[in-house]
Formats: C-alpha cells, sequence, structure tokens
C-alpha cells in the first residue's frame, strides 16, 4: 500500500499532466509507471526529480543501455525491489540480454563481497592509487 | 592499520606466490595491491577470491571497462574508500574518461536518490514489471 | 511469515504484558503493533528495546514530531518496509502533514544522492569542518 | 586524495563561477567547500546538484534547522564521513545545539537497530498501517 | 515475481544438474531452493558460487551453526529478505534454538546502532586498536 | 576530529564516572576507549548504550565469543572502521584466532555477494521458508 494514493492522468493538475506528458513522449510510450504517480503528490520533487532523470539518463560519454545497468546494479546493491523490477525492465528495452544481465549480477555480487573484505580486513589504500589522477581526457 | 600484516611476495609460500604470480600475470603489471596482500594470510580465500574476480571481470557480454565501471558504482553505493579508490584506477586503466566517470557518478547519486524515494513513498511495483520476462536472448 | 509466531496479550506471560500495558498507555492506544509481538519471544529484548524507544522518542531538545520524522528518514534510508510504514503512521499521528512527509522525502532522497558523490569523488573533509566543535550550549 | 583535483574559484570557468556565486550568495558566506570543487569538474553534475540542494533544503513546511538534522541522520546511517562532518556544521549553523545533536543521533541509533529487529524478525506489516492514508492536509 | 524463470531439475542442462546433484548430495536433502534454480540461468555464476557457499560453510576453525547464524546476522543487517528465510532455516536445521536466535538479533540490533553512533560522533579509533595485530595463532 | 571533545575521567561528572567504572570493572581493564569518551556528552544515551551492551554481549544461549564475531561480522558488512577496528580488538582477547577471523571474513563476504544475487534476480522465498518455525526450544 503506498503512503499517499497514486495520481492518475485524469486526476492531475494541468502542472503534473505536462510532467506526465514529457515522461511519455520521452520514453514513447503511453504509460506512467507507479513511482511517478505517487511522486506526484509532490509537484515539485516530481519536476525535479524527473528533470533529473531524464538529463542523466540520457545518452552522452556512456550510451543509455551502459547507464540502465549501471542503475540495476545500484538498486540491486541497495535492494530496492521497486527499482530493480523497473530498472531491469528499462534496461531491457534498451538491449540487455539475459546473458548481459548475468554479468551485472555476477560484478554486482563481486564488488558486494570484495568490499567487506577490504573493510574487514581494514586495507589501506595503497600509495600508487592516492597518485595524482591523470589530466582531463 | 590493517587487521593483518601484508603478506609481500618474498614472504610468500609458493601456494600465495603463485596466486601472486598469476595476479601480475593476468594484469600485465609487476605490482601486487595491498588487497590481496591482506587476503594472503587466508590462502583458501585469497585463491577463490582471485579465481571469482579473474573468471567474472574478464570480457564476456560486457566489455571489460563496463564491468570496471559497474564496480566502481557498486563501490561508491557502499562507500568502501578502498574499493572506490581502486576500482577507478583499474576503470581508467581500461579506458574510463574522466567525462565517463562523471556520468557513472550521476547515475550512481540519481539511483541512489531515487531507491529511498521508491522506499519512502513505499510505491507498489507495477504489474507491467510483474510479467513474464522476454524469452532468452 | 514472521520467524516466531506473534504472542497475543491473552498469551502472554506477567512480564510480557507489563510491556503492552506500559506501551498502550504511553501510546494512549489500546491496541499492540506486531514488532512487539514479535520481539515477545525474547522478553529481554522486548523490555530494552521498549525501555530504550519509550526513553529515546519522548520529548526533549527536540519534539516528538521532528524525531519521528527522523525515525521515518532513517528508515527509508535503510529501505525497511515495515519501519516506514509503522513510523510513517507515527509520524502522521504526531501531527506530519503530506506536504511535511514529501519534504522528509526530498531531503532522504538528496542526501542518499549526495553521500554517493562525495564519497565516489573521494572527496577530502574541509580543514574548516575539522575545527574545534563550538562549546556545549 | 579526491579522485579529481579541486577546481578553485580562480581556475573556474563562467558556468562553474556562477553556481560558486549563487551559493556563496545564499549561503551567505566567502567559502566553498570541497565538494563542489570536486563536482566542478562536470559542470552539468555541479549545477543540476546545487539547484536541488538549494530548492530542498530552503525552508518550506520544514524549517531550515529540521531539514539539516535530517540530513545528518541520513549521514549518518550511510555512515558518509564527508557529509557527517559538512551536515553537522550546517546544522548548528541553522542552530542545531549540542542536546539537539545528542537526540538526533539517539534516534538514528534507535532506528538502525529496530530495523534490523523488525526485518530480522520478519515481522508482517500491521493491517492498520496498511489502511488508507488521510486525507491531503 | 523473480527476473528469470525457475529452471527445474527436469528441465536443466546436465552441467546444472551436476550442481543440484552436489547441493542435494551436500546437504542430505532431495529439494533445490529458488536461488539456485534463478542463477541456473547463468550456469558459470551457477557453479561458481555454489563452489564457493560449499567451501565456506563447511566446518573449520568455526562450526557450522556459528556460520550459519553470521549469514543470518549480515542478511538482517542488509535487510535481504529471501536470505534471511533461506539462512535462518539453514541455521535452526544447524542447531539453532529460538533463544540463540534471539540474542543473534540482539546483537544484531547492537551492532547496528553502535555502528551509527561511532559515526556519526565522527570517533577516532583508538592508539591502543592500531597496535600490530597478535602473531597467526 | 571527533564531532565533540572526549571527556576524560578526570573531568567528567559522577554520572559519568559510575558507567566507566562499571565498563572498566566489567572488562576488567584501566583504560576506557573514545567511543565512551564521545558518548559521554549525553549521559542519558552513554548510560542506556552501555547497559544495553553489557546485557547483550554477556554469555547466554550463545557465549561472548560468538557474540563479538557476529559483531565484527555486522560492523564489516556496515564498513564502520571505528567498529571494525574496536570489536575485532574484542573478539582476538575473547580467543579469535587469526583463521576464526579469516572464517567470518568468507562468511561476511559470501552473505555479502548472495544477498545481492538473491534480491537482483528477486528470488521469490520458497514455500518451505514460510511454513511455521518450530516449537520454541
Amino acid at each position: 500500500m503506498p503512503t499517499v494514493p497514486m495520481i492518475e492522468y485524469a486526476d492531475a493538475s494541468p502542472e503534473v499532466r505536462a510532467v506526465y506528458d514529457d515522461i511519455m513522449a520521452t520514453r514513447k510510450t503511453e504509460w506512467i509507471n507507479n513511482f511517478w504517480k505517487a511522486l506526484a503528490h509532490d509537484p515539485a520533487t516530481l519536476g525535479r526529480t524527473w528533470q533529473s532523470v531524464k538529463q542523466i539518463m540520457a545518452p552522452g560519454a556512456l550510451d543509455a543501455l551502459t547507464k540502465e545497468m549501471i542503475y540495476v546494479a545500484v538498486s540491486a546493491t541497495n535492494q530496492c525491489g521497486y527499482c530493480i523490477a523497473s530498472h531491469t525492465a528499462a534496461a531491457r528495452k534498451a538491449g540487455m540480454t539475459d546473458a548481459m544481465f548475468a554479468e551485472v549480477m555476477a560484478v554486482v555480487g563481486m564488488a558486494n563481497e570484495t568490499n567487506r573484505l577490504a573493510s574487514g580486513y581494514q586495507v589501506e589504500i595503497d600509495e600508487k592509487f592516492l597518485a595524482s589522477p591523470p589530466a582531463k581526457a
């Protein structure tokens, strides 16, 4: 049961409808998923979050598929059920095959393991890793 | 201060040296970073962890750079200082530019934000996301 | 399915009933929620946890509503479904409006994002932040 | 050692300087902390993050002090060293006394404890908590 | 709804069946739980994960029950519903009584609380804790 | 730099000294570590936290060593530097050998890995794990 009722398009204010319209146009779909319908109770957060997601997830130095797989990796690390379901769907739509998904999961699992081994053994950062970073590419 | 003293190559058992040799050969380097020198106190964990990392991080359905960027994304989400430093270095070696790093971070930040919005609003998973997954690619 | 069966008032030992009675009296309700009914299998943990919660959540330098909103913020960050549901209800009972809830969520989302940006970029703490803290108020 | 060099005002592009100027004007200070100087390598993230923080942390249904204390609570839950240091300083500037800080920490500690007890005991959400939320205030 | 369909024994490849057979033989059971049936879509991850779990969870310096209780403690800390359910069952099978479970949970709760108090108060590690570790036992 | 100055025994109030005395007597040591000296700024939290730790960590259905190793496991999972250092020291004092520490870490690493695989694959809890728990031992 969500904390606030979902706001459907028919019941939405013009401000919220404008965001819904942009989501559907950007994603080439006629469907709004529950996440946005819940945020719609707070139009400021709805608008800001959508603008940020739209900007961040657009292809740039990384393509859209790589970005969606990173989103899945973070969501699996945080164990957010909703986000794993929605971004696995988005990544598949962007071209993620089952073999790619399996490799994302394998890396996520391994990284979560070695993160704790490094912390638990209190491993100090090697001087080499502290050296000046390379010039901006 | 690490929990156990680092084991250098010169002081390592043949079993540990074999792992060190394979790490250096695989990574085309003559250097072993602290993580492995700490794990070396437990040769079983050292060997198993290295074999897993080697297998998982090799190019497959995803290339090595994408895998390293996912590793950085998970480590930043978990806030593991050692792993952020070492895998950012590894990702750079694999070709990650500063622009790519910036986009990885932007996605990581956004995903961590929306993960909590979805949970905090108790958003229910849309039926569409629960539908049968596509056949294996 | 909980790990242990819920212990209802009618089936509770005098020791557990005394805690249930104090919970109901303190909260001015005649109802015990599942969290306590599960802990009741371990009367020592039940008693200690209730005493701590009672002491900590009582108004002090911070009022009860502020404390409940902080509880919601932590629970959303940890993504604990039970605690988000129960403490959102408690915060509403203490006076949290939907507008306040929306702002709590916005801060929680933002903090989770910048926490990872700060860690991922390995930002060092500014000397100004390391200066001696102010004298006790 | 940060992942990218800090960008000082003197070396900043006009786009970055405009953000720095707005940060200093909004916060009535002549100082930019390291977090923004690191983000400055990615002007898009710098600008978007600052605009979001500015919008979210401004007084609204909640006052600025309450918001800063929630930020500290989230940062302590995530154990982000940089964010704990910077937002504890910000909260103090906004009026947080040592007594208030102590109560924030007590709630944070307790919530982190009961979050795990609820999950570990697999406590099911009470029907009462699933009932329809109150009408928007 | 799992991301990939469960692979039953009857539909499994010889490679997957060999792992299933070893799981059942090692655990003296005729039953495979869903975790492995999902991983079976990626035989490499299935095989590697099972070999690691088998090696790690076998009695060594610690007995099997202690290891299962530590597994429960980590899963409760991470709030992984599946893992809490499956490893609580495994720990019970290995001899964990309700009284032991209650003590595991009490320690998990307390550790999660003090972890945040230590971080939130920015407590520095005592020099005594940084001293050289004892020689290997 | 801690958030509040450490309170030494010589400067402590009688209320704080009483807690310090009990810590030293219980632990058979003449030394107070920084965690308690920081909490001492909030005598209520100091007293409550110490009483809880004392009660929870005393031998019961589990011995003191097992409890300390679980504490280390949780702290490594949360990556709390202070707590890893202090509880690894405490566990060693209680009898943890390097071989035991290595096995704790191996389980912690594995559990953190499979927790994410179970979540990422959205594995559903097996009906067998949902069956009624055994009667109280």
